[in-house]
């Protein structure tokens, strides 16, 4: 399709938020549609795409666009002249290659319509309402999540700069310096964010996992962001050995012995969530080497990635330690012996207790049930809540997950999430 | 390695059993080596220059040498037509990639060791002496063993034909065809082995397992070979979602279900040993979606190979109802459904008493101890017994297993053991 043969849409014409939201999706889907998904790489011509319809709705609307040292974009409105502290409604404007058209783009809408509200309803804030539209969210190209947010604070190093798209594409500083960003502010890890500025950061984004439907939770608000403690490669080292010929009781079978280690897991994981810990637990990559393979021999190793995701750092910790003393005690039963590359540990994030209960009431008040959700994944609210900047999130209802085409939020469900954003910060203001 | 530049041998040069054994096992390593192990995949050129290594010998010794309608090898002494029946010492000449040196190839050594020694005697044998050379036996590359024995008598069907090689490579028909054989016999299951030209099966090999090293013997007779029910490929099918985003209660994990499946027959197995039954039980192929590999990715899908040995039909039969039981169970917990491509079976077989008697007798004379040992691992010569050829077996020592590189057969053991064959086959003779 040729862009420049669409006609312009006139942004300012739509009756209602619905309808608004619809056709922004829908000129996202246009735009940055893949042929099966949306694939819109941060840093990306896909990625500006998307920035710019955002950026062509808010001047059509009068609001002022400031771009921030590492190429997101603040929309503020005409009576807010960008010096005094404000609420930031912020999200990310990219994707994972071939994903769904929600993840990050709902945020950026939501933020928008609320823009809008407090234009027509005339209201003189003392805290300013601004959107935040952050780049490079999501970590499937760079390897690293929350480019743009980190980036403000400093988070990004040279190993980040120098990793290659999908690992063989040109790398971060090159794709950042295309988009005109001058990189040595990030590479000497300044901090480029005035967190005296911020008076909160508020994140609406779409659910990524079943509970809401389970539920019946159009939107929620969010308590806290799981961090979570991996292994890429854990390799189960036994023996090999034909499998006729070798009794159980001299048998070093490297997948029997995976088998009993994640059994001893699934228990340990069922009885700490009957505790009421916050605690997920994957091996999502498993196998035995392709080089090796046959029906008849018994498996001399078999590698798997590990992953545990809490709220809390405790929580983590102490169920690492317990997979590392499972590892040992089924190494020294079955003849095995566990290899570990290196652990890999994202904190676990706080969203504001203050602003958590300010989105409660004001979820509330838009008669939504006030029960609060963790967040299994990560998103750029972890960042801001950890450089100390008051968070909070909103999650809307969406089937099917995300990073992926089938996601599948009703707009209805966003406008109710937007409508706990637009309480929020006009509650008090 | 260029193996034209290497010095031709003189296969009739060796002073000694032990060292012509050792420089065919030489010769074998330098030209089916592969930097690791060992790779004879059957119907291949590997398997031909093994072939071609073993009838160089042959013929250089004045034997001749037949091909039979399956590409197998028979070898015969000057003084035998072909036509009378005969002792066939037979073996294969084929083995698992990177596997070891002597699985298969010590008992055609063996054979050959015994028609060497036969000529040398001068005796006039009443019943000939012959080494049939078999291709084929491993099932690593096409699913199926036993190939080359069972194409004799029928067994190889249109299934096993379109087999592709690891399931992604030629099928069995290309591969067959390509080393000249004319496939429609075999596509007809005709019988191409006439069982009345077949006095006995003897077939020399090492054992796969640890137990004569234990016992301190260094060949064996075989009392009988364990039959096996395999699937070779099982999908355990759940849901992928984010791992962050579904609590354990809304998860459908394969490889969770995978591993509680695996326990669950790990405790079948250990109580079924202790009441005695013969049972091993294996998953040598264990493996995720390598194009959906993701670390936080909760795994929709893991496909694992499955095994049971037993020198018990009922005992194969009952086992494998208890792991089909098994997975509905887990299936119906865990959300998972279970997929099955077709099952195989191969049937236990006895070696014949009067065989036995024989190879015992002639071990007793070589100064061994007469106990017999079952046979873990699946051989020809359960074809050839279950055929209706009256059949043995002699074990030699191995440390290490096989199918792995680390086999550890001592030469002088090999020699010990073809004593036993020679010694049978000449006794009353």
């Amino acid at each position: 399709m040729n862009a420049a043969s669409q006609p312009v849409i006139d942004w300012t014409t739509f009756d209602t938020d619905e309808a608004l939201a619809e056709a922004i999706f829908a000129e996202l889907a246009r735009q940055t549609g893949d042929g099966i998904g949306i694939t819109r790489e941060c840093y990306s011509p896909q990625e500006d795409a998307a920035l710019r319809i955002f950026s062509d709705l808010a001047v059509a609307h009068g609001f002022a666009i400031d771009t921030d040292p590492v190429g997101n974009l603040v929309v503020r409105m005409d009576d807010d002249d960008g010096t005094r502290p404000a609420h930031y409604i912020g999200s990310h404007a990219d994707s994972v290659p071939q994903g769904g058209n929600y993840d990050g783009a709902a945020g950026i809408v939501a933020g928008l319509i609320c823009l809008i509200r407090l234009q027509k309803s005339g209201r003189a804030l003392t805290t300013p309402v601004r959107v935040l539209m952050l780049r490079g969210e999501e970590s499937a190209f760079f390897g690293r999540a929350n480019i743009g947010s980190r980036a403000l604070f400093g988070m990004i190093d040279a190993k980040d700069l120098a990793a290659k798209s999908r690992g063989v594409g040109r790398t971060l500083a090159e794709a950042m310096t295309a988009t005109g960003i001058d990189i040595a502010p990030v590479r000497e890890a300044r901090t480029l964010f005035d967190k005296g500025k911020a008076t909160s950061y508020l994140e609406l984004h779409i659910e990524q996992g079943p509970v809401m439907i389970d539920r019946k939770l159009p939107a929620a608000v969010v308590s806290g962001i799981r961090g979570n403690l991996r292994h890429r490669r854990v390799v189960c080292r036994g023996e090999a050995g034909h499998s006729g010929a070798i009794p159980r009781w001299l048998r070093k079978d490297a997948v029997f012995a995976f088998a009993d280690l994640i059994g001893r897991l699934d228990e340990h994981w069922r009885v700490l969530l009957e505790r009421g810990l916050d605690l997920v637990v994957t091996t999502g990559i498993v196998g035995t080497d392709p080089d090796e393979h046959a029906l008849s021999r018994i498996p001399g190793e078999v590698m798997f990635s590990f992953e545990v995701r809490s709220q809390s750092h405790d929580t983590l910790e102490g169920f690492y330690e317990l997979f590392r003393s499972e590892c040992r005690a089924v190494g020294q039963q079955r003849g095995v012996v566990f290899e570990f590359d290196d652990r890999v540990y994202t904190e676990p994030a706080r969203m504001d207790g203050k602003i958590i209960d300010m989105l409660s009431k004001a979820a509330a008040d838009c008669g939504l049930d006030p029960q609060t959700l963790p967040s299994g994944a990560g998103h750029d609210a972890a960042v801001f809540a950890n450089a100390g900047v008051p968070s909070g999130m909103v999650f809307v209802r969406n089937a099917n997950g995300s990073h992926n085409p089938h996601e599948a939020m009703e707009v209805p469900d966003l406008i109710r999430g937007t409508d706990v954003l637009y309480k929020a910060v006009t509650a008090s203001n």
